[in-house]
């Protein structure tokens, strides 16, 4: 049985024709074939958007905001709107190809597809995840990196597309092959005039006290769609939640730290630039546990 | 005959294994192809790098600089070493492809491959150029644009990879659409700190009297190619040439200002911010007749 699978959308935006004719919404093809341009402005201009929604028991997880945080960053690159259903039909055929697993993810692109051409290329791929028990449960190293770009240049410059989930994320890995120089495992980007922003494709999340907290959005930072879903369940346990705008001297004094994101899920930090930090062992054990069961 | 050819090198680099058994260089292949994974990094994360490298008459311009600087690309990102033995043959053999055509050019690129797979994937595409005597001779109509990073973010933050040309250039598209929104052709990159930087895929040159300027390499911006052929000629026609820290607001004090690149060549201001230009149109000229006829 396999461990991954792949959907080519014929049609990933309505506004756009088909690919061929024929109105099939997608084909399920062989993930290790190659179907890509190499025109494809996805691969020559990084230009085109994703998604990571991580599959729990057979169920994608919140996958609705997943597919509206994919419409919004179509939108932000002036693509053509993502036909949200054709998205939701392959994501689910991608998932029900796979070997039953407790974890999978499913990863959906969208590229402006070959220059001159009017139609966006569309796939949706899914794979059985890898294990993570041990940056969920012994935590992550961390080191804070600038950024580059002040905190308010989401509103200031909005064609630096820093609240869009875009193809161009070489500075997303390269901050990585940073942090392993340092001896780390993760990233905390901090913005050019000194505030917390997210990980390289992670969510800040902090508790103080009683309170779950969060840089978030209009930050130039992705709106986390798992920093939504570890909200709900901090609102059920009895804990305020709450977005602020802070300093990395600030988050320094947090109680504890994680990077959450759709398939680690919550990372804790146990060491931040080079400090060791507290872990909060049973808070993260109930984040995983939501986590891993979330439907919605 | 073809006005496109594409060739797919079996090593991009002599430090990773061949693609394919065999130790052929290349493979010429039909451009319409698909030779791609979806699972390539150069695609799933604009990880990867590029050079446009020009033709004229047959023969490929500067070459050397853009292989020596497609080589810095890689190590900035931490990738295999490019061959450019291997390059060099490639590059050549699709200009042979090619329809005889006095302006043409020629693409390459290298992702660094499909993740856990230790092989970059490379090729060089080349296509007859289309015509730019517009922009050469009427000029275009640029705004200026916030970049977002400071003047200085290549020394302070080489992870953002400022100086390297790497295929995450969904930002160098994005400030295209919001020029066009603003009734103009191009962009000049402004630093968060007020210094002009460069164009999203040319570098800005601009006279003073009898000397031709440049904002300079070491500004987190690319080292032009084309620039340096132009320095070139000023230094024959008996002009000074030089590297300045410069704001807009000098900018507009200049003689004339151009945007130069490998394939449209010299493109004189007309119009900068809303701001009718005077253009040089006997240097222009003379820029334009250079690029034309160089051979290295």
């Amino acid at each position: 049985m396999p461990t991954t699978a792949l959907a080519l959308l014929n049609r990933p935006s309505a506004q756009a024709p088909e690919h061929k004719p024929g109105g099939f919404a997608f084909k399920l093809v062989d993930p290790a074939g190659q179907y890509l341009s190499v025109l494809d402005l996805g691969v020559t201009r990084g230009d085109g958007i994703f998604e990571t929604i991580s599959v729990g028991d057979g169920a994608p997880q919140a996958l609705e905001p997943h597919l509206r945080r994919f419409a919004r960053s179509a939108a932000a690159l002036g693509m053509p709107e993502p036909d949200l259903d054709a998205w939701r039909t392959a994501i689910l055929a991608v998932i029900s190809e796979l070997d039953p697993a407790p974890e999978a993810w499913v990863k959906t692109v969208m590229t402006r597809g070959i220059e001159g051409d009017s139609r966006p290329s569309g796939w949706a791929y899914a794979s059985v995840s890898g294990d993570f028990t041990a940056a969920r449960t012994e935590g992550i190293r961390v080191v804070t990196l600038d950024r580059g770009y002040r905190h308010d240049v989401e509103r200031t410059s909005p064609w630096l597309l820093t609240g869009a989930k875009t193809l161009s994320y070489a500075v997303n890995r390269s901050v990585l092959r940073e942090a392993a120089r340092r001896n780390a495992d993760d990233v905390i980007f901090v913005s050019s005039d000194g505030y917390v922003l997210e990980g390289p494709t992670s969510t800040v999340l902090y508790r103080r006290g009683d309170r779950l907290l969060t840089p978030g959005t209009g930050l130039g930072i992705l709106e986390g769609t798992t920093q939504g879903s570890l909200f709900e369940l901090a609102a059920r346990r009895g804990m305020r939640t709450g977005f602020e705008l802070l300093t990395p001297a600030e988050l320094e004094t947090a109680d504890a730290i994680w990077l959450v994101s759709s398939v680690r899920h919550a990372a804790p930090i146990r060491e931040l630039d080079g400090t060791p930090r507290p872990v909060d062992a049973e808070l993260t054990t109930a984040m995983n546990d939501h986590l891993a069961n979330r439907v919605s």
